[in-house]
């Protein structure tokens, strides 16, 4: 977990202010739910392995007393932090669709958290950026999210992201013709999915380990024909509708899996030539949100992970700002003061006020390295200063 | 704890960027830390009651393993959920301060939890907006804080807020006057904090039984004498330059305590005629830093409460939206909605994308509900639709 300097949380806020007006111009609607949730909720299954990710907090008080002294983990915790926005999402929906549109347009940012071991690129708190369409079950849903994340990412100055497309009925029929049993799909799913790290080879004999080599070697057989470009027909005009607005962004990907086993349809995974692992990702998901409701309601959703994308991006030059200098401590420099400094801020300047110190010098470069780009003295009688360049 | 509807979700965050947008505008630099904090650090004595409202998060893994079974719930949490952005600050000023400008003035938005019992206008959890500055002992740090608070919520609408303001010097001054020894202060405090509550019968009671009738009977003497408006010698320079942007705004409140014992100076409470209870409030904090840094640093600092302010505001119009209904789903229409989109987007609408329902009108009144004011319908053709009137 991080603590975030002026400079970089600027840095920050800026992304993903841009994010979110990106995603509100699109008709999208903000939301908000609670960081913690019932940990039952969160460790019903829909998390997949990110449930065992989840800080749990105590109970407390006359619960905590009775529970005191058991080695049952989940007696001792009755809430967890979420691990992501989707699982709070359906939820979410579940509580409060009556008061929603029937078409539900959702922008969710906010902190996540999960319990994984400290490496690199890897932290325990971080934001997802997500948008989700529940109520949709038609390709314009699609069309939207895929749209919506392009022109997001470019807003942020992100020109050259792609999104990988599969479809998990694709992935099905694909496993059918290798021969892979209808039990079997979500572990041939999962050995698939390492094809980024253990390669064919690798994917190949551990097919074959499990299901038999005829099914290890018809895989081989199927990988070696892929050829870059093709988009099979039943995903065709998904990509002719995104190419409207982002030609070649798109890529179809048939050994594209996505990890979690809620997802029904299509799938996406947003890739940089600049960044090791994708930077989002999402797809649908019609059956998870009908488990809280008790009837189907498709749902599809995209990911952005924001500390990907805000690594990504170059810091903007800032947009600057004004140190006033007293030129002593009076009352009457003071009062002068407060009155130039609410001038300044109404002609739209971040105007910080200072003591002049005994080494201007010392000041004056300390506030170049927070971002401030003028700067000004005030004594009883300034009235409007001539702002300097600071650098 | 809540979860926050389209149109609520986004006067909450009009709001609070109206107060972000004008503590920046006042050289105020955001920063962030952590939801979670070390156990140890959240109950050490500087949060007040408030530490035992702190949500405990449980160890992980092997730790875990080896604390299960103890009945000591300290030893199986390890890390807490923070229950203010005070405590959270002076360690970031401890961990950070090498980086940091030698007069740090922060701004801190963020969620806190506290595990109370719910009731009406209690939140486990809420948002505080909390500005501080640390490393200024002069009172300029003051006068910068109730200023900018001010102007705060002023932005925001909330133009009839005093803020009440005490010295915890003048009420030790006033504890010696009446007869508490030294050692009674902090119990003598916590007595007369209750003022409103038990009014000045049941706090001459109470100090009668605590410090005999002596002292009981000299406050009741003192609080009789009291007088509106007098401002004393070591408050007025304050009060003079805060006058200059907000004539009028503050008050001097002998009677004021504010709950916490790390203060150490002026201490300031928002009232508001319209809210039962404080709408923020905060002081000077001379010793806290220090005790993470090693050397004395002078902090000062002032928290709204974000849920309480936000409740003070009327719901501004929406900025409003545009729905564009597509006339069928066919490729040409998609593709043309999404160009008619991109072109209204650029105009600087919001716009969201809907196929046409059987029941349009439905649809429509739905939409006003959510705060859109606008819509067209666009065919394969529609090059720049005239938006119509929602309502």
């Amino acid at each position: 977990m991080r603590d975030f300097l002026p400079v970089e949380k600027a840095k920050r806020e800026r992304v993903l202010g841009v994010i979110r007006d990106t995603y509100r111009g699109h008709g999208y609607q903000e939301i908000e739910t609670p960081a913690l949730e019932d940990l039952g909720r969160l460790t019903s299954g829909q998390g997949g392995d990110n449930e065992k990710l989840a800080y749990r907090v105590m109970k407390r008080g006359e619960e905590l007393e009775r529970a005191l002294g058991s080695s049952d983990t989940d007696a001792l915790a009755d809430l967890g932090l979420r691990f992501d926005l989707t699982v709070p999402l359906t939820r979410y929906y579940a509580t409060n669709f009556s008061k929603l549109p029937r078409v539900f347009k959702a922008i969710q940012t906010g902190p996540v958290w999960r319990a994984e071991r400290p490496q690199k690129g890897r932290y325990r708190q971080f934001v997802q950026c997500d948008i989700d369409i529940i109520g949709d079950d038609s390709e314009l849903a699609e069309i939207d999210l895929l749209v919506s994340s392009l022109d997001a990412l470019k807003a942020v100055g992100i020109t050259d992201a792609t999104i990988r497309v599969n479809h998990r009925v694709l992935l099905a029929e694909l496993l059918d013709g290798l021969g892979v049993p209808e039990a079997g799909r979500g572990k041939a799913m999962i050995i698939i999915d390492k094809l980024d790290k253990i390669f064919a080879e690798g994917v190949v004999a551990e097919l074959s380990e499990v299901f038999g080599t005829q099914v290890g070697s018809a895989f081989a057989g199927w990988v070696s024909t892929l050829q870059a470009g093709s988009v099979p027909d039943s995903l065709a005009s998904l990509f002719a509708a995104v190419s409207v607005r982002h030609p070649g962004k798109l890529v179809f990907d048939p050994t594209l899996v996505r990890g979690m086993g809620y997802y029904t349809g299509t799938i996406f995974e947003i890739s940089h030539p600049a960044s090791g692992s994708s930077i989002g990702g999402g797809g649908r998901y019609d059956g998870m949100v009908g488990r809280w409701t008790g009837n189907d309601v498709p749902a599809v959703g995209i990911s952005l992970g924001f500390e990907r994308v805000v690594d990504l991006v170059a810091i903007e030059p800032s947009a600057g700002g004004v140190v006033l200098v007293l030129e002593d401590g009076s009352a009457e420099v003071v009062a002068n003061a407060l009155r130039v400094q609410a001038d300044l801020i109404a002609l739209g300047h971040a105007v910080r006020l200072e003591q002049r110190p005994k080494k201007l010098n010392l000041l004056l470069e300390s506030m170049v390295e927070q971002g401030f780009t003028q700067w000004a003295s005030v004594d009883a009688e300034t009235a409007a200063p001539a702002l300097k360049a600071l650098a």
